[in-house]
């Protein structure tokens, strides 16, 4: 996609063929005080915009403004690895109280539970913390694998998806973010096994919309 | 902004302008074993949209694609009532035990903390929550009002921001949302204070982000 700054007169062309049309470019050029050669560049341009649409013999007719709310090939190429975060983890035999600190002293709202290696085994959210701090029990004693949603229970992302799916899996499962995994390359037990190597949430996804109306 | 659909030719004079800028038109018409006289209409729209740019006696060169990285002005003119949610509100004399089951059940982050009449008085989170469980008090007779952040400590949006102003704060903050809130307009003491009428959080932005992603 490419993006053209509407003049002020094809802005005019385009309400006169709205509430006009379908007209001829003859009658389009009346509407203006124009003659119709001074008005050809424009209407080429509004019709391969997609803003308007010629029929011979008939005339130009207005098509709607669904081509405006675009978003240019760059965002739709953009991938998870070109603005993830890098992911807060604790291990899996740390306890609900240890587990609270950290999620304070890194001030996230999601932690990634990880067994020997980086391998995610486990999520906990502050909501889940929230829960479990109402109960009964002692949280220096208890492990916090006892309270996080477990795999493969946990909507994951990777490097290479396009932040769209992201996206689109965060709005659907009705989530705050995803960790970022690859298949672990060390040789042993864990090989192959998911390792977290980021994040990707709802405030990466506010930075980039940010960055998009800043036009950087 | 109006948004053009590049055909393949055109992207491949942009990059023969890329790499070999400044160009002839006749040049680049040699590149493509065209004539000059059918690259004249690709030309002109690759200029117009800001892709490429012509200098007499000089030639084609290529500007970048700032250009290409848009949103269209319908986003632009977004505000915050187009898109905002409903506020999930508790009452100041609640207690600390009531907001946290009120925020499980109503499943939000954010609870804002109202006087009669829906003033906003407060915001508690989910980390404020969580913090005052480790803590040794009782939850049961502890109001909320002793935990939240208050007014005029809290960051607000109005209906009628554009959801540019309303994203920058969020990010300016690093909060997950702001409570909407307009002038009370009932007579007496509330008269003009802030009543609380909506919320607009990263969730709100990140369906707008995915709309804009499928061109809705």
């Amino acid at each position: 996609m490419a993006a053209i700054q509407l003049t002020e007169r094809q802005k005019e062309i385009i309400l006169i063929v709205k509430e006009n049309g379908p007209i001829t470019g003859e009658n389009v050029a009346q509407h203006l005080n124009l003659s119709r050669a001074a008005l050809r560049a424009d209407l080429t341009i509004l019709v391969m915009a997609g803003l308007i649409d010629a029929k011979p013999r008939v005339g130009y007719f207005y098509v709607g403004d669904n081509s405006r709310t675009i978003i240019s090939e760059k965002v739709m190429e953009m991938k998870v690895k070109d603005c993830k975060s890098r992911p807060i983890v604790e291990r899996e035999e740390a306890s609900v109280y240890d587990t609270i600190v950290k999620m304070f002293i890194s001030d996230v709202g999601t932690l990634f539970i990880v067994s020997q290696g980086g391998i995610l085994q486990g999520v906990v959210s502050r909501k889940d913390l929230l829960k479990v701090t109402l109960g009964q029990g002692d949280l220096q004693s208890m492990p916090v694998n006892v309270i996080m949603t477990r795999m493969p229970n946990i909507i994951t992302t990777t490097l290479d998806e396009s932040i769209y799916e992201a996206t689109k899996k965060i709005i659907e499962h009705q989530i705050d973010g995803l960790p970022v995994v690859r298949p672990c390359e060390a040789e042993g037990p864990n090989f192959g096994l998911p390792e977290v190597i980021g994040r990707f949430t709802k405030t990466n996804i506010t930075r980039i919309f940010l960055e998009l109306l800043e036009g950087d």
